[in-house]
This record gives C-alpha cells, sequence and structure tokens, in this order.
C-alpha cells in the first residue's frame, strides 16, 4: 500500500519534504500539491508527478489524499490542523504547531476530543542520529543520571533580521523540544539572560541569549543561541550525568589538512546536518500509517508544551526575571504506551 | 513504477539487502526469494511479503521479477550471472564478481558481447557518504592532486579462522576497488609485505599485513589490513595531496566521557559503519532502473579488475616479490560517460 | 645571580613549589623551609638541600632567603602575607590571598601603603599553555570580540567531603580569576544556580552548581563546577565571539583504540594538567626577580577581586538571587603597565 | 654545583640551546661561545653573559667550561667529537653523529676505546612528552605488543632545495632513531619507494617518499615523508599492536570555528613543536652531569646505527631494491643498565 501524501505549502521545507516522499522514502508518493504561489505549487507538483490544488482545503478533502503535510507559513498550521482534525485526516505539521499558546491549545483540545492521535509535529531532531545516539547514552552503562544539560546552538546569519522574540520562537524552540524528549521530564522554570551583543544586532535586540531551564525533576539546562554567529551553522549538546559525560557533535567524517589549519567543515545552513533526521522522520510518519501504528514523532501535547515554554521565554525576556513554567495535566490521549 | 526484485540468497547480506529493498528504498519491492536452506527462505518472504522459488533460475525467469539481487555463496556468482545475462535481466550482485580471474573475464565476455550494461556489482564503499566526501577533496579546491594514499583496515576477529589469502580476497578487495574509484587510475604494481603476527595467527598465517602498490599514474597506496585486531572494526583512509591532506574517520557523533577516558566507541562489525552506504547504494540502482538511466555503482568491469590484482596480490604474498599488475584494454562498454 | 627562596608549607602544593625551584627552574633555590610538621619540613629540606627553620616568621627573616613562596594553609596566608610586606620581601603566595573578603582588604592596603608591588597571588592558569592560546585567540585575527564564556571545571571526587560554599572559594575562584584575566573586564553580577544533585552530594549541599557572571562590558559566563564528576578531572574553557568560536581542552598526544573504544585518558588529579603552568609560573617568577622586573602573575588586587566576587557568590549561593558586584576603584599601584 | 656548557655553534639550533641553558634550565650556565661567524657568536654570548673564543679547540680547553654542547656544521661533528673525547670532556652533540658511516665508525670506535660513555646525541624526540606517552602504550595494559608502526613526517617547504637524499639523511633519520627506541629493537631490512611527486619537486628528485623497514623482531615500520606538503609541519605516529592501537598527535590545546572551519593551527616549523622535547633533553644531560649518573639520551651506538640505516636506505633508493640492514655486534659498554 502506498500512502499517497497531500503537501501544502510549497517552500524551502515543503519541497525538501514532498522531494523526500516522492523519490527516498519507501511506500509513500505525492499526489496533490496547494501553495499559495500558484507557480511554485505548479513546478513541485510537476517535479514530483502530483496534481495542484487551490487551497488547502482542497488538499484535505481530495480523495487521492490519504495523509497531509503541513509545510505552509506558521500562522496558518493552527487554522489548518483544526480543519484537518475535523475530517480525520493524518496530518505531518511542521513546527510549530500554533503563533499563540490560546492557539495551540484549541488545537490540543480538538485532538483530545477526536479521542485519537492524528497529527505528527515536525520536530525532527527527535530522528536524527546524533540525538538518538545521546539520548542511548543516559543509563546505568553509559553516563547515568543526566544532571546538565548544555546546549550551543549557532546560525551563521539571519537573513530576514534579527528580532530577540523570533530567536526563541523559531530556533530555541528545537531545544525547548528536545530537552523534554531526552530526558523525558518537563520545564519548571525559564530564565533568559542578554550580554554583549554582537555586531551585526539591531539596536535593542540582543544576539547571542542564554537561556537557562531548569526541569521539574531538578537537571539545569543551559541553552547557548547565537543567529549571526558568522563562523558557521553548529549544534552541539553535552549532558553531563551522575557517572560520566557525553557530547553529541556534528558527524563528521573528512578532516582536511590545510594551509597551517586541520580541522572540518561547518556548514553554513542546517538542512544538510539534519537531512538524515528529516528522511527517518518521514518514514517513520509513514510505517506507522501504512501499519496503523503508533505515531512515532513529537504530538500535539509536544507542540501545546512547547509553545507554553515559548511564551514563558519571551515573559522572562521581557521581565528579566526567571518564570515559572505551569503546564496543566497531560490527557491520557498522550500517555506513553505501556 | 515500483521495480520488484527477485533475491537469491537469504544469509545476512541477503537479509539485509531485501529487508532495505521491501521497508526502505523508494520504488522498490520483493517479490521472489530463493535460498538452498527453504527455511531461511521462507522466514525471508514473509517478511518481506514475497514467495520462494525453488532455484535461482527461476528467480530470473519468474515473471514478477523485474532486477535480480544475488547474494548468494562467492563461489554461486559467476554462473548465475552469466544465466541472468543470457536472459537480459538487470542485476545487483554481491561482490566479488567471481572468485577465479578467468571466471570473472568470463562474465566480463559476457556482458560486453551483450552489448549493454545490466550488471552493478556490489562494491558499497562507493557510495559511502565518507569515501565520497573524502573523493570531493580531491580537487585543487580541496587537497590538490592525490599522491599518497594509506588505508587502514581492522576486523575484531576472523571468526571463521584466518587465512591470509582470503583477508586479501575478501577484505582487502574493498580498499582495492576503493583506490580505482578514488584515483580514477589502474594498478601498476603491488607488494604484500608480512611481519610479526598477532597472537591470534595460526601458524604458517600472516595478520597483519601491508599491502603497497604503485598506480599507473605513479600513486603510492599502502594498505595496513588486520583481521583479528582485537579493539573493534575501522576503516580510515588518509589522502596526501599537493596542497593538503584529508583523512576520513568514521562520522562519529558522540563522545564519551567516563572512567577516566574520553573518546567514541568503535563497532565491533561492518554492518553498522556501512549501512547508510548500502541504502544509497540499492536507492541508486533502483531509481537507474526506473529511469532507465545509466548504473551509478561498480561494473563488471570494476569487478574484474578487482579480480585481477586480487590474483597479483596473492602472486606477490606467495613469492614475497613486487608483481606487476597487467589490465587488459578496457572495453568501449564502460567508457565513461562523456 | 640565583634567588634563593625560602617555603613556608611543605604539604603537596608546597612540595612540588619547591622540588621545581631546586631542579627545574633555571636561577632558584630552595634555601630554608618551615612547616608545622616538622618532619614533613625536614623531608623536602633534605630533598632540596634546604634548612629548617621553626616559623615563619622565621623563614622572612633569615639572611639566606631573598624571596619567599606562601604554600601554608588558606587561614594563615594573610597573617604572613601582612609580615612579609612589612619587611619588604617579594612573596609567592598561593591562593586565595586571604579566607575573608576583609582580610584580603588589609593585604591590598598594605601592599598600596608600601608604594610597590611585592606579591604574585599563584592563580597558574594565567601562565597554562592552553589559556595562552586561548587569549591570543580574542583578536580580530582569532575569533573577534569575546561575547559569551563557557567553563567546564570537573573533579573525580571531594576526598575530604563536599561542601558547596567550599566548590566556590576552591575549586570556581580559578574559573573567577581567569575570566577577568582573558576578558581584561570586572565583574557586574553573579548568579549560582543549582539543580539536581549527583548520587554522592551529601544532604544540604550541591553539586554539580551553575554560576553565571556578567562583567561590566556585558559579556556573559557560565560555570559548570561538578565536583564530584566521577569520570576524571577535566578543565575546558569555550570562548565565542563575535567572528568565531575557540575551545581549549586538554592538549592530549596520544588517542588508544582499544576494546571497541577510541579516545584518551582523563587524569584524576589536577597537577598533571597544570604541571607546565606551575613550571612557567615559578620561572616568571624569579626571572622578574633576578631582573627586577614587572612580577607576571596575578597581583594583590586580582587576589582581592577574587575574594570579592567569591563573597557575592556565596551570597548569591544561599539567597538564590542575582548579586551584583561592587569592586572599589582600582588602586594606581596596579594600573596595567604603559 | 652549576654545569658551565661551552656551546660550539651559533645558529638556529646553537642559538636555541644556549638560551635554554642560560635562562630555562635548572643548574647550567653558558660560559663560552664559539662561531665561525664571530658576530653571531658575540651576539649570543652578550645575551647569555658568556665569553667568545676563537676556535672549537679553545673551547674544549677552557678552564670555565664543564661540557661542551656541540651545534655547528654537521660535516664537523665528527671531528669535534673525536677532539672531545680525546681530552674526556660530556658533550651533548646534535644529530647527526657524523654524515658518513665510516666517520660514525671512527667516532663509536673512540668512545668504546676511552671505557666511558661521554657522548650523549641530540634525538630530542625521545624527551618528547607525546613520543613518551606513547611508549608507554606497548604494555599490557596499553595496546600490547607492537606489530605495525606508521609514520608522518611533513614539512612544509625545503628552503634550501630538496634532494632526495638529504631528506633520508635529516629528515626520515629521526624515525630511524625514534622506531629503534620506541620498539628496543634494531632494523632488518629497508625499502624505499617513489612515486608521484609533488609538483614542487626538482627534476631526478623524489617527494614525497615511503620508507617501509622491517626490525629484526619483525615488526613492520612504514614512514611517509614530505619535505613540502604545504599545509604545515606535521608528525604522527600510529602503532598497532596486538591488543589495540595509539595514535600520537600534537597535544593541541586549543580549537578554533571560524569562516565555516572548525580545527587547530599547525605549526610552519617544527621548533614549536619539539620545544619542550629541547628542554627536558638539556634538563635530563644536565641533572645527569650534576650527579654524575648515566646520560638519558641516544648514545654514540645509537648515532652510529642511524648513520648505517641511513646508508641503507640510499642504497635502497638509488637500487630500487630492498636492503638488508646489518649492524656489528653492540659494544659491551652499551649494555642497557640492568
Amino acid at each position: 500500500m502506498t500512502i499517497r501524501v497531500g503537501v501544502i505549502g510549497a517552500g524551502n521545507i515543503g519541497t525538501a519534504h514532498a522531494l523526500n516522499l516522492a523519490r527516498v522514502v519507501s511506500g509513500s508518493a505525492v499526489s496533490v500539491v496547494h501553495d499559495a504561489d500558484i507557480g511554485r505549487a505548479t513546478g513541485l507538483a510537476t517535479e514530483v508527478g502530483a496534481r495542484v490544488v487551490g487551497s488547502a482545503a482542497e488538499v484535505f478533502a481530495a480523495d487521492d489524499v490519504d495523509a497531509v503535510l503541513i509545510a505552509s507559513p506558521d500562522g496558518a498550521h493552527a487554522e489548518q490542523l483544526l480543519h484537518g482534525l475535523g475530517l480525520g485526516k493524518p496530518i505531518l505539521c511542521e513546527k510549530p504547531l500554533a503563533v499563540t499558546e490560546a492557539d495551540a491549545r484549541a488545537v490540543l483540545d480538538a485532538e483530545v476530543a477526536s479521542g485519537r492521535r492524528l497529527v505528527q509535529l515536525g520536530f525532527m531532531r527527535r530522528f536524527d542520529p546524533g540525538y538518538l545516539q545521546l539520548k542511548a547514552e543516559l543509563t546505568d552503562d553509559g553516563i547515568g543520571d543526566p544532571l546538565l544539560v548544555h546546549h550551543i546552538h549557532r546560525n551563521t546569519r539571519a537573513p530576514y533580521g534579527l528580532v530577540t522574540e523570533q530567536l526563541l520562537t523559531n530556533m530555541v524552540v528545537h531545544e525547548f523540544d528536545v530537552n523534554r524528549w531526552l530526558l523525558e521530564d518537563e520545564y519548571a522554570s525559564v530564565m533568559v539572560l542578554t550580554g554583549k551583543p554582537g555586531p551585526h544586532t539591531p539596536a535593542g535586540q540582543h544576539d547571542p541569549v542564554l537561556v537557562v531551564l531548569q526541569s521539574v525533576g531538578g537537571v539545569l539546562v543551559e541553552i547557548e543561541a547565537f543567529a549571526q554567529a558568522q563562523y558557521g551553522y553548529e549544534v552541539v549538546c553535552r549532558v553531563t550525568g551522575s557517572q560520566g559525560q557525553a557530547v553529541m557533535g556534528d558527524g563528521s567524517f573528512v578532516t582536511r589538512s590545510k594551509a597551517f589549519s586541520r580541522g572540518v567543515d561547518l556548514p553554513e545552513l542546517w538542512l544538510g546536518r539534519f537531512a538524515e533526521a528529516y528522511r527517518l522522520q518521514l518514514q517513520g510518519w509513514v510505517d506507522a500509517l501504512r501499519t496503523d501504528g503508533p505515531l512515532p514523532g513529537a504530538s500535539v501535547w509536544d507542540g501545546y508544551a512547547a509553545a507554553v515554554v515559548v511564551g514563558c521565554a519571551i515573559g522572562a525576556y521581557r521581565t528579566g526575571q526567571r518564570v515559572d513554567v505551569g503546564l496543566p495535566a497531560r490527557p491520557a490521549l498522550y500517555d506513553p504506551a505501556p
């Protein structure tokens, strides 16, 4: 059985997903494409052997669409998710779930009301071989019980301008999610510390920022985010445990010695670093749909939790104070499988 | 269009290929399985949704087989290849092409006589992300013109006993192939040097061995092979060029500090190291079949050249002398695409 | 001219210094030793060709003592320094300058009153080849203007029991000093964050702790201190600048592959890591005394500043709040050389 | 007691030694300097507080010279050593012992006839912390019994022109010595393989070269020497043993990320890499002289053995054949201490 996917959004990430579904993932095809830019939609549809429709609603309604991939602008996610949940269509939605906590809550409530999990959220780092190896270290055979987590997250540049709150919502949100998955724990509090800005930071904004969280279980988490780091794209995560320490780097294969330097290349952009995570995320989703198995990725609950901590982080940034993170009780629908 | 593959051989490597074709590669399915061990064939066929047939010839003859994957014992490859070439079926054959140079030559002659390339040979390192990055360094923007190549190839143990000639035919043959691909050059001579044996080497055998080759273009190649290295499986390749040096390691993501040591895990076996190469090799093969494009991997000519240099290396090992490697002219069928 | 040094304190660190002065440093000898434990003093004196005296005062008074090295218990430093300053004898004093800010202030006032710098303080990391290379990166040719500093400081065990305040005064104090030297900046504020304790942390104490400082110039500094990290001794410092990032590791020479792991040894104790820094610190001090040049290491002012920030950090730890760090104006005696 | 050293030769290496003896090494001073270039001699003598004499013989004859350091041109070593041996003066002589095997033999015979060891030879790598750590791995607790040794030796450029035989006598001679020390074994045979030359290699010369040796105990040794490697100075040594593998790199402390690359600097010249080895070599020599202990470095026998293998390597290079290395029996004077 081939899963026929309808794709909403033919930008960079929608295109990457569609090409993967059409050419790389086993058991999937792209049947329908929609994008507000009709030319972009047509180009992608031609490339993957799909047809173009005029609205997101038509994607959800199409007979030849078994599941929908949402890669539309962030602001459209909540409405499209609510629409799809109403129709009972399986969805893989790019992060974020919604741009406000209220909208995220509405999506959560709708899925809970539906009584079954239909939505997987695109926090692809959960499928990254590096993070998976790191998580595998958090056992007695590895580094023991995690106590401290330190993240480095660098972008080379901020091509559309730098606004610190967006740095929290779009960039640090990946670490907000990955810690919950890595530690299997929720957040208790968050602080956002700002300091000396880099030379390309606009007046009134801050970059780098240092986010310090504490989990309910007491683990301290530091996140160094720097959106205009100049030197390249880099994601590093170090976990210190009761018996040892594990660091996730970049899986470089080749070291070059040239011109009085020996080292590895750093990418300029993130797509290459996480290409395998994107592939595995889609394959896992398609496999779950084909076998009617549990969704392997982030849930609506995870998306809601991310929205809550992002909201608290923005509050912490604005006030300079530590902010307590309060989550409601997790609906039973999201209980871990026994 | 889905390529329906018939699989001959349901051992470790045949099983890995079949699972990839059925579950991971886009555009392929496994329709038929044969193995001399009927229980093993049935188990694999059930897992991948295929049926079992009683002979290799039935695999080739089946109407629902578009292409054949040969993963039978080495000694059966040549006969099965000749059979498939006679029928004009596309084949992906595990290395080696044949166990004697004469048989390899017969396969080469048959494919040349057929007038088209039907066979891809499973030298999967050509698809490995590490080797691909290394090859990309061999330019003026990278390390310049290659002058020296040094290989490290370690196995942990030799589970079925150690015979030095098999170490050359089964283990070093990967380096014999990869140098030709990396350097786009043929061999001029080969030496095999033996020294102090490791503690687990049987009397009369040698391990480690040092193979030194020179290419027609003059590049010196050292291969350190150690089949009972105890410490783990490891493949490293260092190329020194006119402007710099590049080393391919293992793409480790996670470094662990524990018990007064900081480092990375080494695998015990090779399959994990080259899992991605196996996947990409199959995807490339299936894509070529679906689009009627050129085969992206090693050719029968490459398999024949490997057989020739293995034969010379065995001669060099037996005599302790440098042996000249003589290849006939390459048939025009194997000319690189313009 | 040979500088004849009197050594007060024949414990581990006093012994290491005395052996260096007698055997490794050019231009110095040890003439006199004092320790409250007479046997220990005698043993060391015999080894380095010195004589034993019965009190610290006798060391300062001896005719054959050109300079004094103080390696007595921390609580004795201030009194001995004040005594030596009164006599005008050059002193190299192990850190800390004093155990209270008031005592540190008294020593500072005394040296300022004397009108000349007589005391060098043993913050040996300023002489470490690793830190020196790191500092050399903080230029436009290197990583640019420093914006973020992240420290890892691990001890294997806390042999005499763990008290968190001592972790700040004895362990983190090294980072407190090294940032001032690295950044050429003072502190504006300090926070001490505690979380989930490791399994060997006594009730009521915290380990690891995360110290976050901000410099007057705005640089954010994170210090992860873990006194019972189990896995080994480790000091790492990462500086992120406006153009790049530099990480100081441990200068390991040898990587070992064995038993399915490839990596480097971690030391159990710190002395080996900083052996070269200790040697260079003493050589620099002796050279300055021989040539009547400026003292090359940390000053009394640096020791006083460390005492102030330690006091603030303890306050921050006790209250859980951010504490502003207030330093008086730096006396002109400590102005950098023009 | 201070050892007063007379220095013959005030070039780069003689100057470095003299400055170390005067300023860094404990227990030594430089009393006399001689160089054919009187200006150079005077400059160095002024710097280290010594006087200038007009000939090497005057250095040996001076009353205020306890020991002599020979850093004259290679061709003068043998005559100066014979002169010094006649006078019974302790000598530290830069490598090589002599430029011909016959002259090396004459020095050996003279020292043997004198009945005591007076000469230490400046193979400083035996004092390098990296090589010392590597040697410490060659035990059952480490990598076990050594089986294979692989060396990388790169120079950036060949400033005075490239002659392949000089590459063997001046550059590879360090590896020739270090293997004997590392393995505590002698050579049985040597081959020199040449291949494709780098772009700066003069016609008729070869660079890189690959030297393959076998020890009497059977260990295979590969040495990749490249005198015009362009990318920097680099010395790497990898030993594969019966239980594991150890690699000696460069002890880098700082890794820099900048401009899409993360790595370490490579030096342009060797002096920095081996600065600590030079210091420890001199300190060990001075300590031996002060305590009348055994000389800790390479002996005249080691220098003679190096001359023999260099001679064989040149023969192997000229003929393209494997050459057996024959050493006479080691005189009892050079028996290892019991």
